[in-house]
């Protein structure tokens, strides 16, 4: 993409409502734009980032054996009266009605509709197990929306739901949650923790947040710092056995792990004291077993190999795309600007021609545009006008993983600079070798 | 994927809600499944139909020059009070208080909040032109929705905007989309003809309706019999060459083609009698041309080469990907079932085991379904317990291009049959021919 000709308005000034770092680089990096409170348009460059971060995610939902679908955004009451939580559900549930005076909503969550969607079709334990996903707006109508796609209104969820014939079975599938969300966040470049939450009157301990730790982070976290070094599991994880996804469980919930709300300092202190790590995090999932309490007064049973009725155990399992877009970047920033882990980065390399409207400078950085993006990269090549100076800036507050930097001086020599974000580390090469520095993908 | 796995609630009855065969086969192929009134969730098979044209719809708005945003589905009142047409749109716009008793709505098109963003970043001409585009769910409360998908209340809509600094300006973006257009729905395996549509207060001949040719469509089209063997213009077109871009619009302009409404007796009589082609249709796209209706109000502005400030000229451009995945069905099925485009299909190959559990058919498709699955085809092998003609119907039914069909018989013989779902033609051939049959994608 020529940066000539790509929407990317990059703000100068400092936008005054963003109160947290990844609100203010997203607004400057032209990312996003308000577009009422709590509601963003996500322009190309934020677009291309959450598109990333959805891939990832649903490339190890599938991989973990989770089907997706496609839930509309507006839901019909009716569902919610059944389960109990119309009359729960306080102001967030933006309640609507439509030209028949029908009482309608925009979805927050979607436990009733899969549930309805389950009970309509799925009748024999044969056809378990089963989990459903879908990556989906949402509306939550918060008191006070803020930190951008942080804490916003309208959301971009990717919501799951397994579906099992008994507890063993739904134990099982929210392990394999459990463990696609280690390699999600892993792909993405953050370091995740699982921590014990909240399970309400459901009880058991089969309920987790992940939590990535940022020094900006929005609560207070406690955790024994083996978690570093943990290894996540590969992509050859076999989700088909059982026992071995149990183990890498067991393994990520041994160490003590809590956020404020679940801290034990009893607990707390039995962790040696040169392994202690309290940190800022921000909660980027959440897993969650319910058991029958959707299932039960929706009426949604399975027959079992005994040709009984059994209502079915049940679990969701819950990312925000969009707010994660904004996590990232609070894990992962300097002081000029966003550095993307290459899996997320809207683009792997800027290509930047210091002195655009030089015959040699165009001349090289033609060729290596065409040259880069044969070999497969994604490239935004800056042909702008502008000084060299604000080229630099700007590339670095986008935060694209490589620079490739063609002046006038370099090319009389032959030579190209490439400048690492993450690490500032720069490099000077022959042009011809370019190429293949970055091979099929940087 | 293997069926025995796979969420595919296929439905042997006729669902006696279905009016139009495209809603009954979507229903029956378990692609879909009904919510509320004119509202739907795409189920797996569904759900990857709906993906594939999108991607088509993305690749070929990008190639033209399209830009992808994503703006939020509730919108502001404001901006729609700002443009005057708050008041004008009906009892089709779903109206909303949140709990701050803010007016907003479940926006039913986007141009007040593009032109929202435009006017908030773009100064100068230097910058156009512009096509900003989105893909995102709409809502429009029909007082009647039905024929499933194809007249839904929620459904998915992929509308650009071109913003440029004069009329002539704005009359090449849209014959830049004029040509996408073409380009996307040759690629879903539809004839579609471009007829002028109303303009309204705006005049001139900048609107079309892209209508494709189906049996079961909703309206009376005509047009010369030309249309049939125009060429469509093919990837390498010149997107900018606006002079080459004209010529084809030009060409794909000048046989007569008109809606019911639009049709004039007169000009249709000049039509020699032999090419009168009188067909039902079915709109999947529309593109339009609106001036500064929304710039001005909106004081959407730039300043021109002249120094002065111009209201951009602005055009709007929609393709429903929900509707389309209907439309190629009303287009493409027969007694049977679905037959889907290569390009759309959900899958390119039902691997179909005739006898699940007969340990030579077993080993037999389980080598198919790796070797094809490497080669880069998409698979559903059907292993489930059935009967050979219950999967039969099945296959035909969900309409993939290719089935590959693995019996006992043939399989003593070191045998598979081929069948091509649209000719229906048959062909036996060696288990070790079948994965290079197919090659890298069939």
């Amino acid at each position: 993409m020529r940066l000539s000709r790509y929407f990317l308005p990059i703000l100068k000034e400092n936008p005054r409502e963003a109160e947290i770092v990844s609100h203010r680089l997203m607004l400057r990096a032209g990312m996003i734009r308000q577009q009422a409170a709590g509601s963003f348009s996500w322009l190309p460059l934020g677009k291309r980032v959450l598109d990333k971060v959805c891939r990832i995610i649903r490339e190890e939902q599938n991989r973990a054996g989770g089907q997706e679908i496609l839930m509309p955004t507006i839901q019909s009451a009716d569902l919610w009266i059944e389960s109990g939580r119309y009359n729960d559900y306080g102001k967030e549930m933006l309640r609507i009605r439509d030209r028949q005076d029908r009482a309608m909503l925009y979805g927050p969550t979607n436990e009733e509709m899969v549930t309805d969607i389950f009970r309509a079709y799925v009748k024999s334990y044969k056809d378990l197990p089963l989990n459903l996903y879908h990556i989906q707006w949402k509306f939550r109508d918060e008191v006070r929306p803020r930190f951008g796609v942080m804490r916003s209104r309208e959301f971009l969820m990717k919501d799951a739901y397994s579906f099992d014939l008994d507890f063993e079975g739904a134990r099982a599938a929210y392990n394999r949650m459990f463990v696609a969300y280690l390699r999600t966040f892993e792909r993405m470049g953050l370091k995740a923790i699982p921590m014990r939450a909240e399970t309400g009157p459901i009880g058991g301990d089969l309920s987790h947040e992940f939590i990535i730790l940022a020094s900006t982070g929005e609560s207070e976290v406690f955790c024994h710092s083996d978690f570093l070094d943990l290894p996540v599991p590969g992509p050859d994880v076999n989700f088909e056995d059982d026992a071995e996804i149990a183990g890498i469980v067991e393994r990520w919930t041994a160490p003590y792990a809590a956020t404020d709300e679940m801290h034990d300092e009893a607990a707390w202190a039995d962790v040696p004291e040169g392994k202690r790590l309290s940190a800022r995090g921000i909660e980027v999932g959440h897993i969650f077993h319910f058991g029958t309490k959707y299932s039960k007064p929706m009426k949604a049973t399975v027959t079992g190999p005994d040709g009984q009725e059994h209502f079915v155990s049940m679990g969701s399992y819950g990312i925000g795309p969009s707010r994660l877009a904004a996590a990232i970047i609070e894990a992962s920033h300097d002081e000029a600007g966003i550095i993307w882990p290459q899996s997320v980065a809207p683009f792997d390399i800027a290509l930047i021609n210091m002195k655009a409207g030089d015959s040699e400078c165009d001349r090289i950085c033609e060729e290596l545009y065409a040259g880069l993006t044969a070999a497969g990269c994604e490239v935004l090549y800056d042909d702008t006008e502008g000084r060299a100076g604000a080229k630099f800036a700007t590339a670095d507050l986008i935060g694209l993983p490589w620079q490739v930097i063609v002046g006038p001086r370099g090319v009389a020599a032959g030579e190209v600079e490439v400048k690492n974000r993450a690490t500032g580390a720069r490099e000077t090469m022959p042009v011809g070798a370019v190429v293949g520095r970055f091979g099929a993908r940087p």
